[in-house]
């Protein structure tokens, strides 16, 4: 062993102990005819002090940032403490050192606030995992897993691994694919997740199945998506949905606890994906503050059960609101006395075209108890205040209406409340909330097949009294136009979402397992028989022998990671992530190979 | 929940609980009116008692192997125990029961004596997988994952994922290859192991890694290779061998407490590879049983340091001795008495294509102190007993002798030696033998490119000794004859293999971390600047700003469950293997894929 300490691990209870350490040079400073060096490892940073004695070595072997420094000396009590690290009361008074290696200088600071660009830090990664901020996440990140499998271990769960050469059966995303070279013209695929063989394991009566593995979807990536990703995958035996709910709350209260301290005891909350949309405008909602949607007009085949109130502002010769589809607010608290130019932001920021809206209507709810609009010539005082009432603003709240088509108002909407969450500091960084979304649509409907496509996946059960409805029903949709009227539009799926501060952290879903039902959700997919069984032969094979009732659900490890530890980019919690491109710019891969692979592997490119 | 508990959980002090059990049925029996049902689950068996009153409901819906059932019932004190099983003291007087799912008759039957064979098992997979055989190779499995897992925990390892999506840098093994759609033209690889990026961690700081980590490898697969397995793969920064063997040792030790409920007290035995060669003619020997090799003739630029014993056989116009390369014998303990015809199947074993030797010649050390050989017409009865003297042979012994080229014959000599062991009973399933075999050679020598290959990896670094050899001699084999004189023959690698029962569980090496060094190291591999800067400049690079001494080793995951499990297949041990061309034969893949998939991927087929 080439230390007999860590950098972090000596106390003032080791003062006059013979020591050796070994770690990288943080920084050198020269003091006179003595020089302090910070010598840095994963644990820690100790400071060591080289008296005048070792100057000629010194200037013989001069000491640069980074190197890597091997050490022999006495633990000294500090005559200049430093509080602020754990081996701050002590020094190392060095008797004789050897350079272990030496370093280039870096092309950035090995410091949280390095002075390094993204693509500079992503090219010397291995340099930029020596900085804190980085180191933080990572131990953080293995925090977590250590945590999950330890609560999943107690609850039973084997660990149990799937293969990850398997067979493409894409639906949705599209799959990695892998030529074979023993079995030519044929490939693999990299799984999506582990979907069917968590399932088959089931029916094999594993009862408890975990993972924390790797998965792979190649598809355009968006700012903060990988082409690998890393998920928590469970599955269970002889479950209905109230069992998974409670399990999986468990999970992650007491991840919370064992890596944020924090004692999670409220009730998790739960809500119906209806709910999540009426209210928050989006299935993922974040309830660390209230500012919920007040829906003053919405087309007749949406939230159906839902009280009208359109006549609050129709007819009031206002086109933008008569002829929209769709108008919702939002009382924003204590803004009612944003100026012109903050009200014209506002309005700027809601047609940026990430948004898409034409405008933005606002009413100020003066703390004297007058209004103020900017439809003030279509509505009286008293038709504000009605839907100043309606908006449940109180007084010196400032209400935000779009209007246009209902998904895109809607979706607008949210974003302009996350948005004034964040302006008011609401979603507060040390907060967090966790909520169930429950009771999502099983099906959507792609337009361009006049087809149903599975919105979660084609292995999500319908509710049990969606069952015989399923069954019992043509898939096929007669008339486009009146997709919505077709029985398969209303059935709900036995599916469920975790919702952490407005992130999906994990969704899953009481599983199908009867092969007539399975048949028919394929069905419904536009798979005939034929495709049916070479995709999924397998599976509705195993659906023959017994298979138990089971669900399950799968968390996104990476972004959970980074949700915890208070980031937005879950880049910041990989070890070697890819760029958006899909690129390692470390390794620089992709990358061409060999005319010897393609010949063994009987391919070649067809470059267009 | 379906269910109030497992089918291994009921006790005598349940009785006269209500209790509702799921699982499986296992069997039905019928006596008379009254009829028997075993349930199962993954915890174990209950016997379910249907009495006459639901004879009406089993007529109408008749329960079959594999069913899925649910009961209701209460806890009975049975009066004919069964000892054998947890549950056995109790029985389920059922009430009322619910078939969850129908099972067709399974193509083999649900028990350790199955009726499938391996093809039909690979294909219902889901069904082989219930068998209690397979169940508790997986559950075997976990357990050691879990205890390697605490270990490596205690120790201050960090679990730290690294890619998957890699680049391609073909040394050794074939690479699997992912072409990319988002960098057409390119592709990814899949990791043979995390090697570089676990070297990078230790440089960029992290002390101690480890992972439980898939790799690939596209060969063509030998008897008991996958080409997907699991590596327990571990790095530390700061050591020297000493340290590695010690640290991991500890790990083994610890899984044999966990798994086996052995206490592994004694020293690891550790013999340099030239022993190994020396006295069992393989690098892992099985050290359960002695039976070493005499090494009565041998050639003399291998072995230098042994003494020349070639007098004893030489001379005696016995040609087959005279002009072979190579002699070498064991001594059989106890079988002086074997028949011709049990020596004869011996020569005939010997002579199989497998072993390749020309013959067998033996002498028997009969216990009344006579000699008897199949070349007595050679050797008088005072060699014979030279020769039994320099073999240690005692009297009762049977001594076997190969001779010809020394590589075949060395090899054949162990064939034969881990033969008799078998036959004797010397290799004993539940005795557990541990060895590190130290000091390898660094370099093969490949004669068809005419240079150095690395034994290990190109990555291990030479002995401390040897790295000025390496640094300042050119690795250029100017005359191929003569390799054996180049200065880089002799160099030994700073690696060790762990050795247990005869079967390498592990190997690892401290690494090169000095840039020049590992110039060097690929220059002997024959990559030239550019290709080095291509394949591993992110390697080279990071040697530039400050990397640690560092080691590790990696274990063989599916190997050593197999090992501890008592099974001679890897395959037992692996959820889902495949076949020996490479396919999952449940999943019929690798497969064909969609005119699509080929246009975005922007590559064709190329059959020959």
């Amino acid at each position: 062993m080439y230390r007999s300490h860590t950098c972090g691990e000596l106390r003032i209870e080791n003062a006059n102990q013979q020591v050796t350490l070994a770690g990288w040079v943080q920084t050198v400073r020269k003091f006179g005819a003595i020089t302090f060096i910070d010598l840095r490892d994963r644990y820690g940073i100790t400071q060591l002090l080289f008296g005048e004695e070792l100057n000629n070595e010194l200037d013989q072997s001069p000491l640069g940032r980074e190197f890597v420094l091997q050490v022999k000396g006495m633990v000294n009590e500090r005559s200049n403490k430093n509080a602020n690290i754990a081996t701050g009361d002590i020094e190392i008074k060095v008797e004789s050192f050897k350079v272990l290696n030496k370093s280039a200088v870096p092309p950035f600071t090995i410091q949280d606030d390095t002075d390094g660009g993204d693509d500079l830090r992503m090219k010397y990664r291995y340099l930029d995992l020596r900085r804190n901020a980085v180191k933080k996440n990572l131990e953080l990140r293995y925090a977590v897993n250590r945590s999950a499998r330890n609560y999943l271990h107690e609850n039973n769960f084997m660990d149990i691994e799937t293969p990850f050469l398997i067979k493409s059966t894409p639906e949705g995303a599209r799959d990695f694919v892998v030529p074979s070279r023993m079995n030519a013209g044929q490939f693999y695929a990299l799984p999506q997740s582990p979907q069917t063989f968590k399932q088959l394991l089931m029916v094999s009566g594993y009862d408890r199945y975990y993972q924390i593995v790797k998965c792979f979807r190649d598809e355009d990536l968006r700012a903060d998506r990988q082409p690998e990703f890393t998920q928590i995958d469970c599955e269970m035996c002889f479950v209905e949905q109230e069992d998974i709910l409670n399990m999986f709350e468990g999970l992650i209260k007491q991840i919370f606890k064992d890596v944020k301290n924090i004692d999670y005891k409220e009730t998790v909350e739960r809500m119906s994906w209806e709910e999540a949309m009426w209210q928050y405008g989006n299935d993922k909602p974040d309830i660390r503050f209230g500012m919920k949607i007040c829906n003053l007009k919405f087309p007749s085949h949406t939230f159906s059960s839902k009280e009208n109130i359109s006549s609050l502002i129709n007819g009031a010769d206002f086109k933008v609101f008569d002829e929209a589809e769709t108008v919702v607010a939002i009382a924003v608290p204590g803004c009612s006395e944003y100026s012109r130019k903050q009200t014209d932001e506002l309005t700027e920021w809601v047609k940026r075209p990430q948004i898409g809206m034409k405008g933005l209507v606002f009413i100020k709810v003066n703390t004297d108890g007058t209004f103020k609009s900017s439809v003030d010539k279509f509505y009286s005082e008293e038709k504000l205040k009605a839907i100043a009432s309606a908006t449940n603003a109180s007084a010196g709240d400032l209400i935000l209406i779009l209007a246009g088509a209902e998904e895109r108002t809607r979706k607008a909407i949210s974003e302009l409340r996350l948005e004034m969450g964040k302006r008011l500091g609401l979603r507060k960084e040390n907060e967090f909330k966790l909520l169930w979304v429950l009771d999502f649509p099983l099906f959507e409907y792609a337009e361009e097949d006049n087809r149903w496509v599975a919105r979660h996946h084609p292995f999500t059960s319908p509710k049990p009294s969606d069952i015989q409805v399923m069954i019992n029903n043509n898939p096929v949709i007669e008339n486009a136009a009146d997709y919505l009227k077709h029985p398969y539009a209303n059935i709900k799926a036995n599916a469920y979402d975790m919702v952490l501060n407005g992130n999906e952290i994990g969704g899953g879903s009481i599983r199908i397992y009867q092969r007539e039902l399975q048949e028919k959700m394929f069905a419904a997919l536009g798979m005939d028989a034929a495709e049916q069984h070479h995709k999924f032969g397998f599976l509705l094979g195993a659906f023959e022998y017994g298979a138990p009732p089971h669900g399950g659900i799968a968390f996104g490890f990476d972004r959970l990671c980074s949700i915890l530890g208070g980031s937005e980019s879950i880049r910041d919690f990989i070890a070697f992530p890819k760029n958006n491109s899909g690129r390692d710019v470390m390794l620089d891969a992709p990358s061409t190979i060999d005319e010897k692979q393609f010949e063994e592997l009987q391919i070649k490119l067809n470059l267009k």
